[in-house]
């Protein structure tokens, strides 16, 4: 099937660990005319290897959004060390991105479709002064934030539901059940770090549930009317969608792990 | 005595605790051409208050050294409140510097000559391959360092000592003894923090010191070496000064502390 071709006689599939700062990037996805993190990367692997690449990601990242855990996939022909690759990749492309590890996968490994797991991190920075550190990459809310109540809200949201209020709308195709396995909400300094895991998420669904999170605790309304929210099945239901630059791809899980695979480092 | 000059009739002395990534600044001093934070800081207070002031920081930072606490004091002439001077002063400084507190100071405070204390930390991201995230602000070592040797090479530096051998040469005058109280160093992450706490710092020591510990380590010296460094008296005795981008002034202390005093938050 074509989703899953494999690489093709003498050609080797590679998966590349990746990290952006997505401040100055289009997003992930290859667009006319944009810079973006994939077209970056391969024409670092065209400048390098003189083949055209193509890169399969686990998930697109919008314009802004942030990873220290991206996972693409591409075919390689003609044999490349995969520390002289990561090494040669990283001595071409900017320093806004970086391959951290590079992977000998399975031939019918794809990036996307075999993720078992991903996990996102949002970032408040919660203080009444703004930071230039926090500049661009976390949320800034001035109004002291009360974790506790962040906490329980989010708790409605665990386990499988149809997250069609946290979705961009016009976004379709594929249904709006996901599973949330995970949220962790600490702070640590002035930073509200919050971690999400999840099967898959739907186009904007961190990012909305981060922006309800805030609201909710600004407006003061019980936890429970995250249930309420969820149940309604309309984007209007909740708060804005958080800022991207608040969000980062934090790691995207495989069955057997990326780790038990032959690697750079 | 000038250095110690009070406010005038009507004048009120009032200290700022800043932040700024020092990226894209020419430290903080004042000079012609470059922008500096007090130069930044400086305008937006003519901006607010329509009175020129001159700010007097507790040190001075080099060309891309950040700051998490940097205080420097100026004298406030018709009555502003504490909170409406960050508020205003952020709304117009650019987003790589913001005030995160303003202090009312007794009239004869002085930002540099009465700090008790300070703090600095030096950030090493060590990895295989360099991170987006800590491109300008933490020094990049690939080889892995070992932080038990280095805490212990770092042990030696306790105490009263002349750093002349961590002292960039040109500085003169005010004689080149100084105490480190404390010398911290941890792992996050990829990221070595390493923290240093003394009375008064000489141009270059942080820097100075913390190449000195990288580059004991990667030649496998032994941590007693560092007895041998600071008696020599030479800066060729250790190794190459860290670049500015590792370096944070964390923190500036005094007796009593500004928490004492009225403030904006």
């Amino acid at each position: 099937m074509e989703r899953r071709n494999r690489a093709g006689p003498g050609g080797a599939r590679i998966a590349l660990l990746i990290q952006y700062d997505g401040t100055a990037f289009d997003g992930w996805q290859l667009q006319s005319g944009g810079r973006t993190v994939q077209g970056v990367i391969e024409n670092a692997l065209f400048t390098l290897t003189r083949q055209k690449a193509r890169l399969t990601a686990s998930g697109r990242t919008d314009s802004g959004v942030h990873a220290l855990g991206q996972v693409a996939h591409f075919d390689c022909y003609g044999g490349i060390a995969l520390e002289r690759l990561c090494a040669g990749l990283n001595g071409i492309i900017e320093r806004d991105a970086a391959v951290v590890n590079a992977y000998r996968v399975p031939d019918g490994f794809h990036a996307r479709y075999d993720a078992v797991a991903r996990e996102y991190t949002y970032l408040i920075y919660n203080h009444p002064q703004r930071s230039p550190f926090a500049n661009r990459r976390a949320m800034w809310v001035r109004q002291p934030l009360d974790l506790g109540r962040m906490r329980e809200s989010a708790s409605y949201l665990l386990g499988q539901h149809d997250f069609r209020s946290f979705c961009k709308r016009t976004s379709a195709g594929g249904g709006t059940v996901r599973n949330i396995e995970k949220i962790g909400i600490h702070k640590t300094g002035g930073l509200i770090v919050i971690n999400i895991r999840g099967n898959a998420f739907l186009h904007h669904m961190v990012r909305s549930i981060a922006g309800t999170l805030v609201a909710m605790d600004r407006e003061r309304r019980p936890p429970r009317d995250m249930a309420a929210i969820l149940e309604r099945g309309d984007r209007d239901a909740g708060g804005a969608t958080a800022p991207a630059w608040g969000l980062y791809l934090k790691k995207v899980e495989y069955d057997p792990p990326l780790s038990s695979m032959e690697s750079a480092f």
